[in-house]
């Protein structure tokens, strides 16, 4: 189950090198590239930049024609920045992979076109399309890199399958503490801070503490950081002692 | 409203250059660079990369160190690949920024900091971050290069605000037909194909017209060609005369 990447007539090794490194960072494999004006194969500055992804390089196949490299596959869409005067549908990088990513097996493969880097695509490769895709930019500077504009679609298929929490908090080999745990903390720290007088007026004090429980309660803290807080506490004691009693 | 782009020690011209560029692609044009690497300012790479986001070259703040260099922000989030032995809050790009898009004001702006394309960013950078971004990416091909890095961020900030249709079929100075226009050219067609005799066996003509008009409700065709394919008819009409008949 994968996408193919069709780069038309990448007149840079460097480009199509990033290209390849942001397709396996994103899991696809499957290079194809048409009439490359760049050296190929045995394009040194590909292999440079494409920083490991040797499989997706050695891997990539060279075809003659754009009717040839998309003719094994059941759908292609092209990336255009431009508005064509043609029927057309026309997505965006995310809601393309969520129309597509659920249809692909064996027996519906999809390919995306790219341009060249100068030129982008000609209409004759785009009418042989099922759709466009057009990643909504700022519209005063919105041409991308051949290599990001691969990345918009690897990404955005990546990220479609991926499951990964949307937002963990790491604990390292500690766990949160628990409620008790922390109110224990603010115990402490509000019975010091009495004995040390700093609650001058007495009328501030429960507006005072309710601030520094809150500065806390934002924390999410650990148990360890729970503990570490009471030594805090604890070291500024002595520290009391010895600056301001002798 | 913006978002802040900070890059610890960038080693080459082109990465900075590439970021700029992906920066102004999406909208966001303040680059900060901590003790650059790389040539600042007057780097001609960067400038060539940049391919025209001089804006972001040409105003990129330099700094001495990370401290200085998110100083005057609220807060700062840093770009990671690896797991860090640090308890701290980790956001995908897309949940990173729909957390803090809406909060983002003059009294409340946030840096994203990304680490040097070689050695990533250093655990000090790292504490004085609210939060942690990685990127779920494949695990046995997990480096992005540091621009990737950086338009994963900047993509996700403009399709946040961006509010165009998900979906959308450009029809040029024509309309989409009428289903009436559309069942007419059926009619059309389906009359012509009797008088043909395509429909050789009687009891298959149901199943043979439905399966015709699935392909063309498919399509969803504009008034112009609903009559390009009356047209493409009738001349298949007028060529049968010649080529049968004679």
């Amino acid at each position: 189950m994968t996408l193919s990447i069709i780069l038309i007539e990448p007149q840079l090794g460097e480009n199509i090198g990033m290209c390849a490194r942001a397709m396996l960072n994103c899991g696809l494999t499957d290079l194809r590239l048409v009439r490359p004006i760049a050296k190929w194969p045995g394009n040194a500055k590909a292999k440079a930049t494409a920083a490991g992804a040797d499989e997706v390089i050695d891997n990539a196949k060279v075809f003659a024609s754009t009717k040839e490299a998309v003719a094994d596959l059941e759908a292609s869409y092209a990336m255009t920045a431009r508005r064509r005067d043609m029927v057309k549908v026309t997505y965006k990088p995310r809601s393309f992979i969520e129309e597509i990513a659920p249809t692909i097996d064996e027996n519906h493969r999809v390919g995306v076109i790219f341009g060249s880097e100068s030129s982008g695509l000609v209409n004759e490769d785009v009418a042989l399309c099922e759709g466009v895709i057009t990643v909504p930019l700022n519209p005063e500077f919105s041409s991308l890199n051949l290599a990001q504009s691969v990345l918009t679609i690897a990404y955005e298929w990546h990220q479609y399958f991926d499951d990964t929490q949307e937002k963990t908090l790491h604990v390292r080999d500690t766990r949160l503490a628990k409620k008790q745990e922390v109110i224990g903390f603010f115990e402490q720290l509000e019975k010091e801070l009495d004995k040390s007088g700093f609650y001058r007026v007495p009328e501030k004090k429960p507006q005072m503490v309710l601030n520094l429980r809150n500065i806390f309660t934002r924390c999410e803290l650990t148990i360890q950081e729970v503990q570490t807080l009471r030594g805090v506490v604890s070291s500024l004691i002595s520290l009391k002692g010895s600056k301001y009693d002798t």
